[in-house]
């Protein structure tokens, strides 16, 4: 265990000692997560695996909750964005693997976060405010389908995004099934195809009344 | 507290003293369980408000996993049936009513079980009895429409159910959005034009090799 930094006034520049300290502790509570569940992850635990004072991780996060919603949010904070292959059905696909991905890789953090978001309140704010992040993300992959025609001007991007990719989360997190390599796809493909059949239309603006 | 009968040979007669005490039982359990969630769900608990020994409690169920599981599989020896309303799409429909009603409703007792089955192996399991038992039941839908002409006969009915509920318990369980009256007619629409389009089409039997 690295000893900690004697105390001193909080460094707040990127890449100073507070966001040294906030990388050493989410590495940890993501290492504990990892190995024990939320069932095992404690302040005591983390602030021993990250090197840092105890006093300093419950000042800073408070709880678990605490730790919890920061690794979510620190989750929204990279520069993560949607692939691009060139087509919509593409486009899905490949979210789609690696949403799958993510969720069938041991140990898997997005699965132990969702899983923590049923005990925390503040885990399932962060998750929620996560969720709303990259499906707003995510919005990219449809402005650029009706860019190349492939989709009217008023589709509701976030009802496609959704319908694309419920069906992995509800497989994967809910039900629990042995991932299927053709999911991705299929999933994928269902969105596309009733897109096409107009399924995502909205009323275009005027229309509404 | 209603004093437990005195202890003698268990009557197994359905209706007889021991499916009464299940039913005494698991009627406790849903109940401590909506007032409490999870967290508050204690052998003690349940024992004290079912009117029934703990040593009967613990002999019979073992621990809340087993309290669990076993409402989990009351839940799947009822006669539901899925709504019969003459089209895909007004079944898929009223079928999305009820999973969004019974999400919404407070205490919601299957959000509650869903949020047990990530604590307790013996909860995942039965839950994902439940859900099996579930699709399977609600496959008549898919068959009625084939019957009537809607559905070409090679139809994957699980796919087109899971495509067609998995948008409200991804919405309602995992993003947490307030319940949309929309919500329900929308997803089962997505899966009937997807259908109609071909998206659940299963190749015929002798052309998969």
């Amino acid at each position: 265990m690295t000893p900690p930094p004697p105390d001193g006034p909080p460094d707040r520049r990127p890449g100073g000692r507070t966001a040294r300290i906030r990388t050493q502790v989410l590495d940890a509570v993501r290492a504990e997560l990892g190995e024990h569940g939320y069932e095992g992850l404690t302040m005591e635990a983390v602030a021993a695996r990250a090197g840092v004072h105890r006093a300093t991780v419950y000042r800073r996060w408070q709880d678990v909750g605490g730790l919890l919603a920061d690794v979510l949010d620190a989750a929204g904070e990279d520069d993560w964005a949607p692939p691009d292959t060139g087509s919509l059905r593409g486009d899905l696909t490949a979210l789609n693997e690696e949403i799958q991905e993510s969720l069938v890789i041991r140990p898997s953090i997005p699965q132990a976060l969702m899983a923590a978001s049923f005990r925390s309140a503040r885990a399932a704010d962060a998750q929620q405010r996560l969720w709303e992040d990259r499906y707003t993300r995510c919005e990219a992959v449809v402005e650029r389908a009706v860019g190349r025609g492939e989709l009217p001007p008023h589709t509701d991007a976030r009802r496609l995004l959704i319908a694309a990719t419920a069906p992995i989360y509800h497989q994967l997190v809910l039900l629990r099934a042995a991932p299927d390599p053709r999911l991705a796809a299929q999933a994928a493909t269902t969105a596309d195809l009733a897109a096409a059949a107009g399924a995502f239309a909205r009323p275009a603006p005027g229309d509404e009344g």
